[in-house]
């Protein structure tokens, strides 16, 4: 069995799922070394050391990119330099010119690039997707995803996260183009500042109903909100001429109680730890397979600059109150 | 389009259903007269005689009896004699050698008799015996049936009613013989009281699981309860070496509402008079089509007589605490 | 008990069922006389008139107008001078001048007009209605609508109905301003013609996605499409800081079917005479009571000219591809 | 954090589950020795010994068997000999008087002994429990469990099984004493040979519906097969005067299809290893905290003798067509 040698940079919440997903239910990889400003000597096993280090160490095929969003273009460019293929956490930067650079960068050293999307590995999503596909539904006219999370970021977060846009709406911008397996072409979006004091103070938003046209005419609509006091909301339908699909939202457990007052279910999964667990192995071991084979990765760095590029003209679109073509965004 | 002529005995509060089917939504329905010792002049501009002259009037050719259990009997004969067809409430009657005699003279008398047991045609359960019916299941092994109200009948009523397994579960071994096509050879029984001391006053039980066993070795099991708190609980699920079929319950709404707590949703349809209203109304339609027609009732005496073999044999179990053959109950 | 004295004019399709509810299940209504060019004589015991005779008929206290779209205004107006209180279908007119000429007519009369939005007197509508109006929801800042018909009109009907979203969208807007409880301030629509020819002869829309701003800033979206392949789809969501509420689809029984290929299920109620069957009756009661009482009708006039408007913005944004301020159409 | 020293005899299927669980996601466990007569040198870079040499291994402080269930009793003395806690797969042996005996040999020895009812310990049976401990169902009169297999095992197994109720009815029979959480008294049971040529050449059953009764005569009903066409079916009910509790089976998603035939859902989870791969996880863990903190173990020997008397009974009661005491196996 061939063996990817891997390193990680980063080793905060979702560096330590890809950790322990890459060490212990990935057969065919190899954790060579790990870096994080926070850790010194070994992490479980693993030797740590510099951001430089893992990059340039001779062993080291691949690197997985967990540090914060600003250091992202910088590593990217540095392992493209040192010829190592890439796994980098979304979102690929804030700003798109940078991402424009990085990714010529990686073109010219013919190096992957894998963008952290992990929601295209989940099972529901994923099985969305393949009824498109197969044709199932016939040609997607309408497409509606609602995401919403159980509660705001804090506000140091918030504060250099892009806004809600760049930060969260993006996995629904990627999903929107997984699912429908098409370009976007306009965004109007409306947004308000409803649930959280700290989005205000961030001035950002934290509500947002986004309407995408694709290149064909066909639609989606994406409902996102910061804060859902029922929890963490995920569900997604596609309609279109042969039929419709639809995904329910991952509960704690299938429970059902009937008392005097009608009958109670479970609460959802509580975020996107537990929500996407799944997902996270599955994108890693997708990674590791498209290294072995020697094969394109499922999500590259167009699809993490697509992505961008709604975002920024969702932006755009609640700043002047208009829709804005996506041609508009990349000039 | 035929019309027939129809006569109502007892206006209670079945009588009263069927009255309002056959005046307002049976077009090939005429009600000429009708017969309750309570009622005088006319109801609803139908005018009003006593049960004799319901089944004697020269133009009645049907007549709906709906008056208590124990002047069934008495009124199928007479209806028999006076050469009218017949639909008759369940139970026909509390005794076995009535039943069968009553029997006779219906034979004899070549008119139809119809018994009133309407959740056959209620859209979800017909819907599952046609799945059965159309071999979609395979053989049918394994049928589960739960049925249990929302609360006992006033103590009067139950020491008339001839126990819960001849009041109340014979619609369930009525449905059993209806979705397995095949007849019972043995019942078990086990029950208790739980629920209600109106119930243990009266010598009753309130909840009981039954088993049947049908002569080629299939199965269905019956759990009642005269009481859930959570109201009217009417499901079934049957079983087959090619697939499952099941229908849920009904309820007011399809709402759910999510908050901290969990998810939400609606109580049941209050009890039968809400959650069968379609089924009284069909069944009839279905009375006056086979007049019309002059073919067989749907359900006819035969059925009555097995659904209550079938009760008469489930006391014997609770009693004996073994199995009964159907067998030993008709001597 | 205090009885009104009604009359129709037109017995087509919706016409025969409000005459039905108003004739078999509704107590204190009295059906005088009914008017529609294609009947004479009587129709089933209620004698036939012209809509003038109905109108001026001395013991009419209500006229229920039931004809084609462009007579409405006309027999409005007739009804106001006449002193008769009125119901009539929707839409009101195609022409907003002529609607707001109406309404002044009807104001100076002094008589009641109830537009037909029957969907808000639909079970389940009215109770995702109450669980906002209870407050279960906090501050409702979204809100979901699908609706989809299960095929196009005929090219006929198409070519006078004013468009998709004056024609069947004008029920979700309505319903948009229903459940929230808010006045609408802008509207964008992205639209196009994805199923069917005969649309795109009628120079019409099929499919659409409208995103509704009410005056505080919390938002509605709506996705209409003419054809579903799987039949009609009535849906809603409401969501706000305290909880979220849904309903889903009706269905024509509870059955589930499970075999080699997974679970199935029931197609929904065929279509809006199947789906909203009891909130015709119970909108038609509402109507009788408000009489009876002398109370203001649960939709009035107004609520007619707010969806219209709405469907007018719908219509211009997406002529000039942009959100309109609802300010705009009413100058 | 204390460690517990662990061998594990046994690496067939549910043997190699417990080593990963046990190796990679308790971190106070720590595997030193494993036994499998066809497996040498290191397993996973554990090392490979006799069962001999892992239940004398002086660093080893429990041990857990996963060997063929006529080895279990033997194991399970020579580690109580040896003074190790045990934990063993279900069934503990099928000779009743060879479970006494171990189990005297358990208590003489003072170690803790548990036995693999994992589905104790999968989320959702447990929520169940829960709200029945919480006593949100009040007294539990009716419990319905459905366990249903996806086929049946081969022949050569079928064989030296047991017995259906010994080998699959027995998880039921366990669940239903964890969820009532009272004694057996009674049981009657109804079986037959339906599904399965194999089963017939074994001498089995595959078909079955049991009564048990507890001994305050509230009742339980299992209906079991060994054959569901469309998946391993798992799923539960429990009644009471306060309410009532189910839990749906598991699927492999959430989706929902929609077309001209109606709505199409996912099949359930294929067979235990994947419904039942957490409950796996947590049963061992909820083993080595019980060994942590030297607490008894939440299933113990007695739930182990108790389950089979069940099973015991059940055969007697199909073999000689009545309902059997519990008092009558153990004489």
């Amino acid at each position: 069995m061939k063996k990817i040698n891997i390193g990680i940079i980063g080793l905060g919440r979702i560096g330590q799922i890809h950790f322990s997903n890459l060490k212990y239910c990935i057969p065919n990889a190899n954790l060579v070394m790990v870096a994080d400003p926070q850790k010194a000597g070994e992490f479980n096993g693993v030797p740590i050391g510099t951001a430089e280090e893992v990059i340039n160490h001779e062993k080291i095929e691949a690197v997985v990119i967990c540090s914060p969003t600003d250091t992202h273009s910088v590593y990217i460019e540095k392992c493209a330099l040192a010829g190592k293929d890439i796994f980098c956490e979304k979102p690929h930067d804030l700003s798109l010119e940078r991402v424009v650079c990085t990714l010529e960068s990686v073109k010219k050293a013919e190096v992957k690039l894998m963008l952290g999307f992990n929601r295209r590995f989940d099972g529901n999503f994923k099985k969305i997707q393949q009824l498109v596909a197969q044709n199932k539904i016939g040609d997607p006219t309408i497409l509606k995803i609602t995401s919403r999370d159980p509660g705001p970021p804090p506000l140091e977060y918030l504060k250099s996260s892009g806004g809600m846009f760049m930060d969260m709406s993006i996995h629904d911008f990627d999903m929107a183009r997984f699912i429908m397996g098409k370009e976007v072409e306009k965004v109007y979006a409306s947004a308000g500042v409803f649930s959280s004091n700290d989005v205000k103070e961030a001035g950002d938003i934290d509500t947002a109903i986004i309407t995408l046209t694709f290149i064909d005419g066909s639609m989606a609509v994406i409902d996102n909100c910061r804060k859902a006091v029922y929890g963490y909301d995920q569900r997604l339908e596609v309609f279109g001429n042969k039929g419709m699909a639809q995904i329910d939202n991952n509960k704690h457990d299938t429970h059902l109680f009937f008392d005097q007052s009608g009958s109670h279910g479970a609460l959802p999964l509580d975020f996107f730890m537990d929500r996407y667990v799944d997902s996270y192995k599955n994108e890693m071991e997708r990674f590791v397979e498209a290294l072995c084979k020697d094969e394109p990765v499922p999500v590259n760095g167009q699809d993490g600059l697509e992505a961008m590029m709604i975002a920024l003209a969702a932006n755009l679109s609640v700043a002047e109150g208009r829709p804005v073509m996506l041609s508009e965004i990349m000039k």
